[in-house]
């Protein structure tokens, strides 16, 4: 059966334009004014914006982490991001120094099988690139389609690789064609402060800012980007928080370097004052990197307005309140990090950023959905509206209103960051390759629905 | 009856595809992959791109300079571009002290009526911001469709305006929605140094070169942003031409401002030595700015690539060698400024941007077409290929190789700057809302077939 | 009579040590631990810094200003300056178009005979680079010892020169090794706002400030830094206020341009907030460039600081509150600008950045007297204490407290813009050319003791 | 008895005059234009520089590297500098993981008693920062006046120290007022290059040069003043080589930090191309980081010109060609790093700064040793000729040339690396706390007469 989309203003990372939109089976086959269509189901889209389905770089879905494991699974995690407009994500396959690569990857395989309700990809971590793990990743690149690799540069002990890895793998990266994504902070120094506030018994959620400097992130950006250039490879940054950072990814893309930029809307919306609110409160906006002074939530969206920023990821990451969140009571350090962003990625940042002006329609869809599709390979397959691309596919009131609420919200957490918040702008259906996940606002997918997809090698975008 | 373009590779600012296009009329009505089509012409695409026609932002038809006339006019002038692949441009209309605005527009009117074969837009030059001209401008923006202004911040007595009246523009600008364009070198400084070079006896036509010093762009590149953020306004820097004026640009967008920058294929291929060529050849190469040292040309690549700079013009302005650059034999202030570049602007970017992978497919189409209809309000009009918009397609082969010669090019002018330079790629078949102009790389346009383009006015891209 | 200064800390702009100062006639004859002096007047420095003199490298003392004439004129003001530790001033000769410079400068001449009591030199102002104005710069510069020549970017139709005068005064410079001073203000932008404010009726005192916005200081400041380095001229930048400048500043330094910049008390110590004050008080803080956020005072010490700022001037122009300031009520423009400074300078820098850590000692000397003797051609007749050099010495005590009031200053004003303030350590005596001019701080100089000091071309320092 | 310099030239970082100087045992007591002296050696200077004694802040004597040692001890190396007109060197004391700091130190008081004939002092270098180590700092800063610390960022598996050892040093540097140095160069990138050379049999000493890129220079000085930010510490960045280093040094010292750094004369006079020289002769100029590409020594000459680096050291680390650099034929690694420069540096520096106006008379003094003596905790006991400071003077003839070479030095290696070069300006005698080392070109001075100079902690110069 043919869906035929009518009425609807379609956007894509460059266009806008009304038009009707023809599917069959799971691909979008035409588009145009006045189809001559028959034996087609009709979807209204009168009055809504049609955009190619939300693409999440960045989620940590059944993830282990400090002891407890992320509250969303593959099912929930899905199922919530496709509440939100998002029809493909690409999770993060955390590896064990000494285990095959193969065996980490197998592990989430199992995570996602028969839960995702939309389709996914894998990064790769990378923490330890020894001759077998850097020889292992030409097939897990060129034959698993897991094109991306994430080296961490904190978390000290845990997660943290050393300059030689993070290089190795640079070099590595750039003979395969991966994209090479860090988390940038200065481990070794955040593992100092972070044990001087506890000798000190600064032990309040706000001290996991304090002890996690903005510098601290520019300076891991900077070694980063100066890796990437030695190497001649291909970088990018996530979860960028700051000026310092910000600057530093500036000054790689003046000089022509193949250097790219996430964002989160966490860091765009909220700031290190939400880690101040009593009662323990703070513990719900525990990011690594920290929320920041809000001075910087300008320097970011005129970084996302005028390309030195090029996407926006959740890195939902999420724990509940109630017996995960308060596993850091009496010790920041125990405050398990990240929160529940699958969600509610696209509405904030169509309402934070769009109907305040700040961003485009169009490059609200390349932030979302198309640029991460480019950047990570899944292009032309994923994050546009063009005649060949899966029917991944979202209907968009900008006339409705939401108040983002944990009363509401289908993310399997017991609390929402932006609790309260009154959002422009909310979602009506969406499709994942041809199919609704989510009609009229009510689920209707399948848990196994969504596939893994196979990512081709970088290409310059 | 209606067009289809079939089997080809659709390619847009964002997206590549394969599809066939449906045109009726002027408008493409549907893209799709198997199309229901009756009653079209099929135009087979078999191993073609299919581009949006190229928008060129920066032209001088039929223009009068130091007491001469372009070569080329209206008809001449684009012929050649659609020869190139170009479908629309936008020409400057000069403006006289004293002389009402529509006046002068009227002129230009009548210099493209019954000639242009594709469609133009104009921008107007202004070079004295009084209070007539500032009431005037509200007319001409909001009827006219003319909602570009150019300041000229270099030819001191002639063109120049001072920084009255540039901040003046600006703020008129902003409150209209007009986007202001400046010529940036430092007419004082310009002035003084070639006096001198002339009293110096300084005549051959290199010193055109060392009396226009990077440091004078780089200086009023600043100088014009400066004084557009203080207006918050919005800035189009034309023919950035070295290292200088992109670090201003550069400091500026990371700020988050509204400036934009657009260099062209000269400043990309040809370098300060062309300059030097004996026989007064040099004076084929005469633009301003001039040609740089060649390092700054990965400078221009880069700012391209990474969304610096975001738009190549062609800044054609012809005049023959014979009878007209020779004007300055003995003098080089004598030697009309510019070169025929409207033919060739596309080939030059595909073949050294593309085919060298400096900038991808996409880009190409992005800073030939689609940026510059979003710049400068065509969007979405022109500069893609979508549903709705204009049909201005053109037929690109890449596997085919061109020799760029005045012998075969098709500009009123009797040189070529580019003269013996192979190409990768070239232009098929272009069409201008839907009808042919060049078919089979042959001219089957007519005289006047090109229609003005009332554009709106600026909206951030 | 040979004077022993006995017992002192000597501070130079380099060292700081303890030792005995012999001066015979005007001149420093021998430092010494164990000096074998017979015949001279002992002077008991115990406890005391002993300073060179201070030289204030601005000051604007009876001068004609928007239809008023400053307060203090060459009596006033250089009591007033020696009270304060200074003892040389150059202060700024004002030209007219159309005047010969000679006739100006014996205007000048003629103003500091028989009344000044401390040595001066006199800036050049110019206003209008035609041929005879750089012919006679010759003779001014090498036979006058005027060899620095001030140019305004700003005050539009009144002091403000063009690009042209600006460029052809920097390469004249070049050729007769004259330091280039500039206003930097963008003229036509603040002319511009000030307007419109008036249009407007934003007539209060801090609507000085908002119509001349620091990024027009940046602007200009850039400009003429680009200007300098196209004349491979030296330049030094007045009363910088702000981060925007200081930018500019520290990027030509960087690359190795003969760059330097001053800053003043006022814009170290005070902000824009004083320019709110009730009643009219703002006219009290009306300086150009105006008074700025707090948070440059930052950036400015830290410029200081690390070498980016070279010197501290006082930019000393007094207009009584009454009469004189008063002129401005209901509009600002009318408001004469400038400030009482020059008793203070030396005080506020002391207490504000020695005194807590912000520069060191010896950095305090180079800013208010070494360097400017340095820059401007006085050394080392003036600006340290060495062998040969001019008696010019002050005894500081650094215990002493003292609160800044007009019931207390000298300077012929009736106001005091520190009124209040406490500062750390005061002046005890001044020695002028070996002559006491304040003694135990009582005055006992004489009008007319002070010389002029025909002063040095350029040399890096 | 007494000695008293007669009719020099007396210079310091600061002044330049003509005056007589007294020196009693072994300090300065007068200086004066007219002294009444009786019963002194009268020292003729006419015509001379009369310098404060040079103090090289960088040396390696008698120490191990890479299974040899260098080929100058305390005795060689001290009396060829002072030959060269430096009268204190600061040396690199190394420690060994585990041993106690004070086993160290006492090796390398060791290693200088008996020998020196010139003052000495100690730099610490802190590999291991365990808690008793940070322990035993303080006794080492406080008591011993040992107060600068350096931490290498290069030699992986050697020398180099984590980021955790050199924050950790940098807090603690913090609290106890040390100076920290670092070797910055990312050992990590370097020992990955190396071995990937070594694989590929590029086996020559350019490859030194190849393998150690000026980006992982940049890079490592980035991050440590990142680090000094953090840790609101003191820095100072030994022998800085390239563009990317003094980029962000600027760019520091910018922001206020308490940042400095230093290069060397073979950074200023040599580059890459030497490395190339054939017949193994490449292995001469083998230092780390390594020559660079020339158009560096501009960048490093304006640095310095503008104060953005502020010292020049030599670096010294002799090895003999014979025997020491060949144990490096076919194994570029196997070269042990360094060259001899102790003797050249000042000549070098005056020869190729002052002599070609590079950078100014007093700029040479405050270089070489001035700046030296205040960052380093010697002042003003040496440093400068003052009233009370040590007796350690240079005369210098400023008309002599000299033809540097093996032939003629006296450094205890068996070639020069400026060999044939000729320099303007020689060394005539110099006096170490008012004794003659060397006199009239001949050496008079005495192994073991050189004093360890206990130092001050740090204070802003």
């Amino acid at each position: 059966m043919k869906k035929w989309i009518r009425n609807g203003t379609v956007v894509t990372a460059s266009d806008t334009y009304q038009a009707d939109i023809l599917i069959e089976g799971e691909k979008v086959v035409a588009i145009g004014s006045n189809l001559d269509v028959k034996d087609a189901e009709i979807i209204d889209a009168t009055g809504y914006y049609v955009f190619p389905g939300g693409i999440d770089p960045h989620t940590h879905l059944d993830m282990p982490f400090g002891g407890t494991v992320t509250s969303d699974n593959f099912y929930t995690g899905t199922k919530a991001a496709a509440f939100g407009g998002t029809t493909s994500i690409i999770d993060f396959c955390l590896t064990n120094k000494g285990e095959p690569l193969h065996s980490s990857i197998s592990t989430w395989y199992e995570k996602a099988r028969g839960k995702a309700v939309i389709d996914y990809g894998f990064h790769l971590m990378v923490s330890d690139a020894n001759d077998q793990v850097l020889e292992e990743l030409g097939a897990v690149v060129r034959n698993e389609g897991i094109t991306s690799l994430k080296v961490f540069m904190a978390y000290k002990n845990v997660l943290m690789a050393d300059d030689e890895t993070l290089f190795k793998t640079l070099v590595r990266a750039k003979e395969l064609g991966a994209l090479v994504q860090v988390h940038a902070e200065n481990g070794d120094v955040l593992d100092y402060l972070i044990k001087q506030a506890i000798a000190k018994r600064q032990t309040d959620p706000v001290y996991h800012a304090y002890t996690r400097p903005p510098e601290a992130e520019g300076e891991a950006t900077g070694r980063a980007i100066a890796l990437t250039a030695l190497a001649d490879a291909q970088l990018y940054v996530v979860h960028v928080s700051c000026a310092e950072a910000v600057r530093r990814i500036a000054e790689a893309r003046e000089k022509g370097w193949n250097v790219y930029g996430e964002t989160c809307p966490q860091y765009l919306v909220l700031d290190i004052t939400d880690l101040q609110k009593p009662d323990f409160e703070g513990a719900k906006y525990v990011w690594s990197p920290p929320l920041r002074e809000k001075w910087n939530q300008d320097v970011l969206w005129s970084a996302l307005k005028n390309g030195i920023l090029q996407t926006v990821g959740s890195d939902h990451c999420s724990f509940n309140f109630s017996g995960q969140k308060e596993l850091g009571l009496g010790d920041f350090t125990k405050i398990p990090n990240g929160g529940p962003i699958i969600e509610d990625r696209m509405r904030l940042l169509f309402s934070e950023g769009v109907a305040k002006d700040k961003i485009s329609l169009n490059q609200f869809v390349d932030m979302t959905s198309t640029k991460v599709a480019k950047l990570f390979g899944m292009f032309p397959q994923k994050g546009t509206i063009a005649v060949g691309s899966d029917a991944d596919i979202v209907l968009f009131d900008p006339t409705l209103k939401r108040t983002i609420s944990v009363e509401t919200h289908h993310m399997n957490v017991d609390y929402n960051p932006f609790e309260g918040m009154v959002v422009n702008g909310d979602i009506i259906s969406v499709l994942s390759r041809g199919s609704y996940v989510i009609r009229d606002q009510q689920f209707v997918g399948q848990a196994g629905a969504g596939r893994f997809v196979k990512r081709s090698t970088f290409a310059r975008p």
